[in-house]
């Protein structure tokens, strides 16, 4: 079915406040889900949404949780989310350092202690339209094996970056540090479409492309692996996807005093952390300058020599944007099983659903 | 031959003073190029000499430039190099931020009209050994194709990344965005292994495996390209690596006032940008807590199951620190035709060559 977007975000915050959220935590959590679902990135919208509304029914998500800053300093903070939602916290940290690139020029905010936050690339791009480079990542469950490594060791940790190229459409890239995420899988499974060797392993690191086997392994944590980004050993650059994921396990870990590797969603909880670098670009280059500048650019990209059979040079950012306008148009198309998912929220909440049960 | 480095150094220093570079320009550039040749990186090290003091000699490296401030606020910072050396002028800025973070716990400092720096993770090494996380990049001649794209649009920008999880030894990532840079190219080809499809396209965008022929082709601008981090298209994350190569050329062109893509080593000279962030860890999360926690991750991650065939899994740096400690103690190797060059070097300068012509 479609369903229009501002349809599906009231759903979501209906669902959310009845599951136990406070109404402005649910209605964080519909905008960050649903701007998902605009633009693409179905595995991280509404598709979510019954681990948030169970995360809050059975207490493993503070449902009165307070984001908290506990260390506050012109050009930086650190925020304690209290093992609350992550959207909030996110939003928080990000208002924060807008506020504080604002005065600095460029600031650091950390967020320990929180939950899952959605797509990173909200948050960048919502900096990134206050005029700041932003830099947004998070840690996640264990599903990535290091280079020559056979077992899950850290997650997917996306890297979101944003510049403020243009004053609403920011040059945006988001991506996960995995060479695929397994919301990709996912969706090829159901298109009947095979994966690539070279994506994950098996426990003994041997590729693996078989992908139920490779999905039931890996949410029943058996060994199974994603590989990161450049695929295994060092041929294609594995070592180099491996590093970034690390990096961002090292800055919403340890940096943040989070959770981390392995530890993730442990027995304690998700006890993920978030990290969020900004800085202002005027404080470097005019901003008008930069963007008929990077415009410049964009346009010689676009007008680059194409590879056989392709028509098209995209910039970071573009398709998301594109995507968006057609479902803001048209509504946003989910499949049956995120319906099915919906209407067992609304009869469990007791809430009408906006649509038919496939 | 194998020479000491100590020696290897002292050849650089008198070589570039002798070009026309002022003496403490010539020790900066024997320092990091020397510092590549320690790591293993003899991409970037003293194989790029003769470059170095060509461009001095023939004015297209102005020997008298002076990096100087642009704009100054407490937490950044604008450097023009004046078409100057790189390493003079990422030392400067490097320095620059580390001192600013020291107070603000948070700094950017960007770089213009610049030339080639050598390996970017010295400098994010350098500023990880005071406390720092940093980020370091630069841009580069023009050598790779974005996604779908046939021809080079941008450089194999590298991202370095250092973190002080160690006082003297800090977690190092430190690699170019495209798949392979051309050094793994040329060191294969002397090898005689072969390169893997999937690193690089010839003029109408299909994968090139013919070394010799790539690279006369990259060198000749004849419209060859290296692939991005993920290879060609999308299928292995190849979009990532170029919105990846092309964050490096938006921080370092058109956020630093540099020159940007095609247009790098123009008519007027490299006209090269560079970027460095740092974050003094200390204001997030107490140093020694931060150390023993990533020694914790660290271990855990040397101790994870191995994919078959392999008995170690490495942390980002590690390799690098084992090379440098064994060529420390039995000199760096120099291949033939880098003595060959370092020994014409010599003779035009009028200079005694520590070693003997192969």
């Amino acid at each position: 079915m479609k369903i229009g977007h501002e349809r599906l975000g009231a759903f979501v915050r209906e669902a959310m406040s009845r599951a136990g959220s406070r109404p402005e935590d649910a209605e964080k959590v519909a905008r960050v889900l649903v701007a998902a679902d605009l633009n693409g990135v179905d595995s991280h919208g509404v598709a979510r949404l019954r681990r948030y509304v169970e995360g809050i029914r059975d207490g493993t998500i503070a449902a009165d949780a307070t984001p908290t800053t506990v260390t506050d300093f012109p050009a930086g903070a650190v925020v304690d989310a209290g093992n609350g939602l992550g959207q909030p916290a996110m939003l928080h940290a990000v208002h924060l350092a807008v506020e504080k690139a604002r005065a600095t020029a460029v600031a650091t905010v950390t967020v320990r202690r929180s939950n899952h936050f959605g797509i990173a690339g909200h948050y960048a791009a919502l900096a990134a339209r206050e005029g700041m480079l932003a830099l947004v990542t998070t840690n996640a469950s264990p599903q990535v094996a290091p280079t020559h490594g056979a077992e899950p060791m850290f997650g997917t940790n996306p890297l979101a970056i944003a510049l403020p190229t243009h004053p609403t459409r920011p040059y945006l890239y988001d991506a996960a540090t995995s060479a695929v995420p397994r919301g990709k899988l996912e969706r090829l499974e159901r298109e009947g479409r095979p994966m690539l060797p070279g994506w994950a392993v098996d426990p003994d690191g041997r590729t693996e492309t078989d992908i139920p086997r490779l999905v039931k392994g890996l949410k029943a944590r058996e060994g199974y692996a994603l590989l990161p980004l450049g695929g295994a050993g060092e041929d294609h650059g594995g070592h180099k996807g491996y590093g970034l994921g690390l990096l961002a396990d090292l800055l919403c870990g340890p940096l943040a005093g989070a959770s981390w590797g392995r530890h993730v969603y442990g027995p304690d909880g998700a006890g993920l952390g978030h990290f969020v670098f900004c800085v202002r670009v005027d404080a470097f280059m005019d901003l008008d300058a930069f963007r008929a500048e990077t415009a410049r650019m964009f346009e010689e990209l676009r007008s680059a020599r194409k590879a056989e059979g392709q028509d098209r040079i995209y910039i970071p950012g573009e398709k998301e944007y594109e995507t968006a306008d057609a479902r803001r148009a048209d509504g946003i198309p989910l499949r049956p099983s995120v319906v099915s998912d919906l209407a067992d929220i609304a009869e469990t909440l007791g809430l009408p659903f906006p649509g038919h049960r496939p």
